[in-house]
């Protein structure tokens, strides 16, 4: 990080860029960048609370908006912040022009609302660059199929950056955020949380998909596949100063490899109970069919055995899809033959993630030990290679946050 | 107009999108011709204080911003306004989509901020018709050469309504405004002031042209060279109500000819005098040379000569203009070796207008002895093939433009 790479992305999200004094602020650092002999492409959100009324606008007019048109109404959000950004790097003496998704082009698949990304073509960014120009990408858009425009959905404009990062070659994207850089886990919550100089992409991606809102899932996700160097750092700090933030990279760049790189939480989960089930074969397939063609996603699963022969089901879903889910439920009731439908919303869910796990043992013990020595109890567990979580009570959210964050020798020095 | 004809387009102004209310009513209106039988195309403003506050924020970024930039950002305006309708109009049950300038595509010019329409291909505006679906335009804009956004300056959703009614060969190009017509004059200066049925293009073009605002000149200019019908009416009447408006047409189809067809007024004059200037062969080029190369329009221009052999200049310009007027003079004084310089606001442009003047004589005598009979000195004088113009003293704006509308026989039963 001490000699500035040739080429870097710079992504600005919506607060960043939240009125024309910030604005201002992100065309001096960019034009620092610049100076310092970069090649630079920068990529925007809209201007904070901006996509929000737009989408209020759309659903006041229509409960189920044309999403077609949805999408040409908030991809305006962008292409206006694109332009501004562009005038205010020109106002300090630095050529630069907006791209808009159709212009680049980036190219989306049809399903306008939350459209993927299919290609992006590098050879106009690029060549604007070298031409001294700097693109300002209005991040969040592309162009479908039909040759109308298409947004990737909440938080898409951080594919966007990763997208376009990987398509001009870039050495790195830069998302710019309210935050300095990852932390082990919310500072909010654990005073002790540390920032991290490095964390791997699988690390980020499990840490995403479990609540950590720093970085987009998708964007984790695409920079991994794509191996797009990503730093996460704050568009708060002052301009000149020279901010390490986090770097997210392929797993040998880690030196110090850390058993845990972080813990996430989330309370955006749901609990549901079906109870006294005939056990027989089929029970699962019974139940989560259903959900699952009522496109509810279910999370966390425990399945136990009660004395008596029946059998119990209990599972997490996003809140959500909690009434849609109980729905489908009780319309199943003769087929399933339950005897009782609990649900709750007063459960966390809380993650250690940590590419360690695959080569040390204990790390599951550890939570369990941990959260019993607190009283604790543990209502669902569920594992990937590289995760635990545990479904817990919500009350216990602090308290089991900051004992795991000591337990696995997370906290600053 | 009993009859409602094959092909309409329909705008609607920033005021009549104004809010969500408004674009609803909106609907209701496009919903009516539709289910009428009318094949209907719509194209919309940007709802009104949009442009003006994306226009500020450019501004306010820097002082001569990029024109290319000042239009992808303010052309988003018509582009959320056209998305909006669309879907208030499926709400109604009405099949629509929003098209953008480079969508359809709508072709411009480069000169980018004030650009002017090359083409309009309609063919896929009207394969939408065809298919059922209601078009709806985002007006204002289109793409340049660079294939960049373009906007057609301030009041060039007209123009792209009547650019759009020619390329979709639409029996007529309704534009909906907040007033219900074209009148003989402005009804908030002379009460009796009538609304017109019918006017021609090239008194809609002179009225336009000299201060009458219900229609952008250019706007009628183009419906003039593409022979397209435009009416006038209001979108703040009731929706179910029958509207007859005013209908801007070719001089043939003017059954009830008149010979003045309005009376405009314009306070946007300044008036500059160039006095005692030895007269001498090459006076007019060495005042008005340097004024057209530094762009000043100059409008009114009268010469009298003095006793003493010594000769005035008199000439109005916009009042935008009148600063530098007065630069470019002081700076040619020794040139032009005149002995004063006057300038002053006071005054305003009166002008009468219509097609009659071809065939009646008399019109300019009826103003001069009117005006004369209420003591209003007339400062300078100007004639065209249906129009007189006369500068007079501010103050008698609202006494002369009374007196002339009564004197044309235009008043109201």
């Amino acid at each position: 990080m001490s000699s500035t790479p040739a080429r870097i992305v710079m992504k600005f999200g919506g607060t960043s860029v939240g009125d024309l004094d910030r604005i201002r602020a992100v065309a001096e650092r960019v034009r620092g960048e610049v100076a310092a002999g970069a090649q630079v492409t920068v990529v925007v959100s809209a201007m904070a609370g901006v996509t929000n009324r737009l989408v209020a606008d759309c659903a006041a007019l229509h409960d189920l908006a044309d999403p077609r048109e949805y999408d040409a109404v908030v991809a305006a959000g962008e292409q206006v912040t694109s332009g501004l950004v562009a005038i205010a790097l020109q106002a300090l003496g630095v050529p630069a022009r907006s791209w808009l998704g159709w212009q680049i082009p980036l190219l989306t698949d049809n399903a306008h609302g939350r459209a993927q990304i299919e290609s992006v073509d590098g050879a106009a960014l690029i060549g604007c660059m070298e031409a001294g120009v700097v693109p300002v990408v209005a991040g969040f858009q592309g162009i479908g199929p039909e040759e109308r425009i298409a947004t990737l959905g909440r938080g898409g404009s951080d594919t966007s950056a990763v997208a376009v990062a990987a398509a001009v070659k870039a050495d790195r994207c830069d998302i710019y955020t309210d935050v300095d850089g990852i932390y082990t886990t919310d500072p909010r919550i654990v005073s002790r949380a540390r920032k991290l100089d490095r964390i791997t992409y699988e690390e980020m991606l499990e840490l995403a998909s479990v609540g950590a809102k720093v970085l987009q899932t998708r964007s984790v996700g695409l920079a991994m596949r794509e191996r797009v160097r990503v730093r996460v750092l704050s568009s708060f700090a002052e301009s000149g100063l020279v901010q390490a933030g986090s770097l997210v990279v392929d797993e040998e760049e880690i030196v110090e490899k850390q058993v845990v790189a972080g813990i996430a939480y989330s309370r955006d989960e749901a609990k549901i109970s079906v109870r006294g089930i005939p056990d027989r074969p089929g029970i699962a397939a019974a139940i989560f069919g259903p959900l699952t063609a009522a496109h509810v996603n279910i999370d966390m699963i425990v399945q136990s055995t009660g004395t008596d022969g029946l059998t119990n089901m209990t599972f997490t879903v996003g809140c959500v899809d909690q009434a849609r889910a109980v729905a489908v439920l009780e319309e199943q009731q003769d087929h399933i033959q339950y005897a009782e439908l609990h649900t709750s919303r007063d459960v966390v869910k809380i993650s250690v993630v940590g590419v360690g796990m695959r080569s040390h043992t204990g790390i599951a013990n550890t939570m369990f030990r941990t959260l019993a020595e607190r009283g604790i109890n543990i209502q669902v567990i569920s594992t990937s290679e590289i995760k635990i979580s545990v479904l817990i009570d919500a009350e216990y959210t602090e308290l089991a946050m900051r004992a795991l964050h000591t337990a696995y020798g997370l906290d600053a020095r």
